[in-house]
């Protein structure tokens, strides 16, 4: 038998079952799922398995559907095998639950599935889903709007789920049952064509196979294994730029690191952005334009500027960090306060940079005038206590380099143009009471180098946690 | 202007142009091209660019393209550009070349463009494609059957050309021209449903547009760019895997690691299989099921069978080889000699293997008895001259362990059960002018461990190149 074969070949290279397993076999009563059970039952002996048959009543066909569930009684009995089936109102659930029937209906099944397995303990469930089915799923979401992860279609295996016949085109199983002279009842609402999938079924594949492709089946299922393929790979190392990336993890709250984003290939950053969304909300997926707008986020360094997505998602840049949240208001950068180490490099997790510090003397010290905003050289012996490194705090007062009296912080930092997002990210250096250094900024005027300075504290801020810190 | 603005949003994100450079713009006499030249025309000051014309008549439709032609001219003339137009007689060339009319036409077009390129200094070379276009092309790679490389559509950037209005619908494109008053002639081929390609733009994609999405061309062009940046990386990742996996190349012949293969993502070594077919052949690729014979070849330890893929080229697998060559018969392992490395590894390219020698006491020796066939323990103090490993060769003889005499060494080979293709793979060990151990079947004889024996030569076949070899 050829069709056994192939089956027998498909399965062996997915590794869909070992000796002992226990199948429960999902058998609606149509030819794939009927074909399904009876090529399982012959192989059973060589497979060594054992099999039972489940079958979901989903209410929505009356009289007919119970016919359907009387066929697939008989049939499992005349193979000699135990057989589960149940009703379910599925109409009255998904008047409940605003689903598609379709959509209904899967949920149901599924559930009803998993109960059944776990009552008889079968280690894998095996499914009727074929070729021509796998086509229709493809070519429905490439029309609706995917990437690889709708166009590898439905897959060969998902935990304990098998679909031997995902290779096999539905003719070929139509040939078996006929061949066999299987008892098979027909869906009478898998020929009607107000359901989008029918319709893409029963009149949009064979029309394209006339006009465009005779072999279009085949094409999009081979299409299905090369971006089922792809898509676990990048998904693997698009997991592995995640764990990189993420620089702090809260509730409803995920801190990304810009840098290594940035210097990381397109295609895994795209991927990262779509699992910190999943992560926070549970859903799906991002659109692609959704994504762009986050990519749009990510590459701009003037921050402030807050994303919104579905389901309340929000993100922003703020200088290294992106941040992604749910709910509420920008979180900010939270209060945070880590002793300086001197000399040493203090990491700074909330805002994914780094505080190096050394001590120098005023010989070998660069020119004050030389130095960028993100760097500061103090006067050593004039700091009036220990050193901290802390965010700003409401009230803070500062006297910059150059005035002649303290300021307030806050109108020090809109005076030089700070974007209020900015503020937070500043890592302010203090000693006891006092602010020496508005780190980015300014640093402050009574601890400047003068003349008689002997030692000198250089101060700079690097992004990210550089090795040593 | 909403266009003008997409369009060098675009054009920035792909860095399409730079200050400086001088861009020949391809135009046909249609709304796209014509647009896409006032565009450039318009932004030529603030892109610091210089713009040429450049108008090829592919002399398929007599007065008609002439008129295209002038019109071509008289606008370059009205912006004040260098226009170079020229006539090719492309019915011809098709005839003599056997291409499809669009093919024909293609290749003689690029090769103008190419050619005006180089005598007039141009850096770039502007095209009108749109995203309708793109749309196009990628749902004729998805029914005609492809991967992620088809789905990519045509690039935003391929060497010296660009491609500025890629992301732009048509009919905003012909707003533009309507707008601005710009002379534009329909090509009236564009109409004739004879081409598969027109007969997608002209009637399927809007039949598809009103049964199932009215946003489809954006949903493809989205796809389109997510493809292309996945395809790159995995293009990158499957560059640097057919690198640690290629062993060996000589002309028409490259021999791969099976380990290295078999340890590797299967999306990247289907990867690595299309590119070293690509190398052989220089065409464009296999198809998924001439993958899929590689693969079962690759995954199958049992050597010998050959495949045969179009243009003449075949592959094998010989043990922890993986065969491709073009042309002829099986190459089998070319015939080799080297010194063996005593004590030491010695690694044998031909065969990906490598012969580890270490001289031990006879107490520290294991039992011969428990030894594999991948292993020898030999009496050192025996062997008649320096150790060499070698590939078999016509008329060797050998004296088997546990035979009184010598045996021709194919014939004892044939007797052990050694597929033909097997045979060349063994590595012999030869000291003088006598065959000490054919090494993965058994030693010689007149070497054993015997009561006498005070120091053994301990040799191990281990695959691929090891460290220290």
């Amino acid at each position: 038998m050829a069709l056994e074969q192939d089956v027998r070949i498909f399965m062996d290279k997915f590794r869909m079952i070992s000796p002992g397993d226990k199948v429960l076999v999902g058998v609606s009563g149509g030819p794939d799922s009927v074909a399904l059970l009876h090529l399982l039952w012959r192989m059973k002996g060589e497979l060594q398995i054992s099999l039972a048959v489940a079958h979901l009543n989903h209410m929505f066909r009356g009289e007919e559907a119970r016919a359907d569930a009387r066929l697939v009684e008989g049939l499992a009995k005349s193979l000699g095998l135990p057989v589960y089936v149940e009703e379910f109102d599925v109409p009255a659930y998904r008047e409940r639950t605003g689903l598609s029937a379709q959509d209904a209906a899967r949920r149901v099944r599924y559930r009803f599935f998993e109960e059944v397995a776990r009552r008889t303990g079968a280690s894998r469930v095996a499914l009727g889903h074929h070729a021509d089915d796998q086509a229709e799923t493809i070519l429905f979401n490439f029309l609706r709007g995917t990437g690889l992860a709708g166009l590898k279609g439905i897959p060969p295996v998902r935990g304990k789920y098998i679909r031997p016949l995902l290779d096999i085109r539905r003719r070929e199983i139509e040939d078996y049952c006929r061949e066999h002279s299987l008892p098979v009842r027909e869906d009478a609402s898998n020929k009607k064509t107000i359901y989008t999938r029918n319709r893409i079924r029963l009149e949009l594949i064979p029309r394209l196979e006339a006009d465009f492709n005779p072999r279009l089946v085949d094409a999009l299922v081979h299409l299905g294994h090369i971006c089922r393929e792809e898509n676990d790979y990048l998904e693997e190392q698009a997991a592995l730029l995640y764990g990189r990336a993420l620089k702090n993890q809260k509730e409803h709250c995920l801190l990304f690191a810009v840098a290594e984003l940035l210097s990381s290939p397109p295609a895994l950053v795209r991927r990262v952005l779509r699992r910190a969304w999943r992560h926070l909300t549970g859903e799906a997926d991002l659109s692609y334009l959704q994504v762009e707008c986050l990519l749009a986020l990510l590459h701009n360094p003037v921050g402030g500027k807050v994303v919104e997505l579905p389901r309340g998602v929000r993100a922003s840049r703020q200088g290294q960090v992106l941040r992604l949240w749910i709910g509420g208001d920008a979180p900010g950068v939270p209060d945070y306060s880590y002793p300086l180490e001197v000399p040493g490099i203090t990491y700074i997790p909330e805002i994914n940079s780094s505080v190096k510090a050394r001590l120098i003397s005023i010989n070998d010290a660069p020119d004050p005038r030389s130095l960028s905003a993100r760097e500061a050289l103090l006067d050593y012996d004039t700091l009036p206590g220990l050193l901290t490194v802390r965010r700003r705090r409401e009230g803070d007062r500062f006297q910059p380099l150059g005035m002649a009296a303290h300021v307030k912080l806050k109108k020090f930092l809109i005076e030089q143009g700070i974007p209020r997002e900015e503020r937070d990210c500043l890592p302010l250096v203090v000693a006891g009471d006092e602010i020496i250094w508005v780190g980015g900024v300014r640093p402050g005027e009574p601890w400047k180098v003068t003349p008689d300075t002997k030692r000198c504290l250089y101060l700079q801020i690097l992004e990210g946690k550089v090795p040593g810190a």
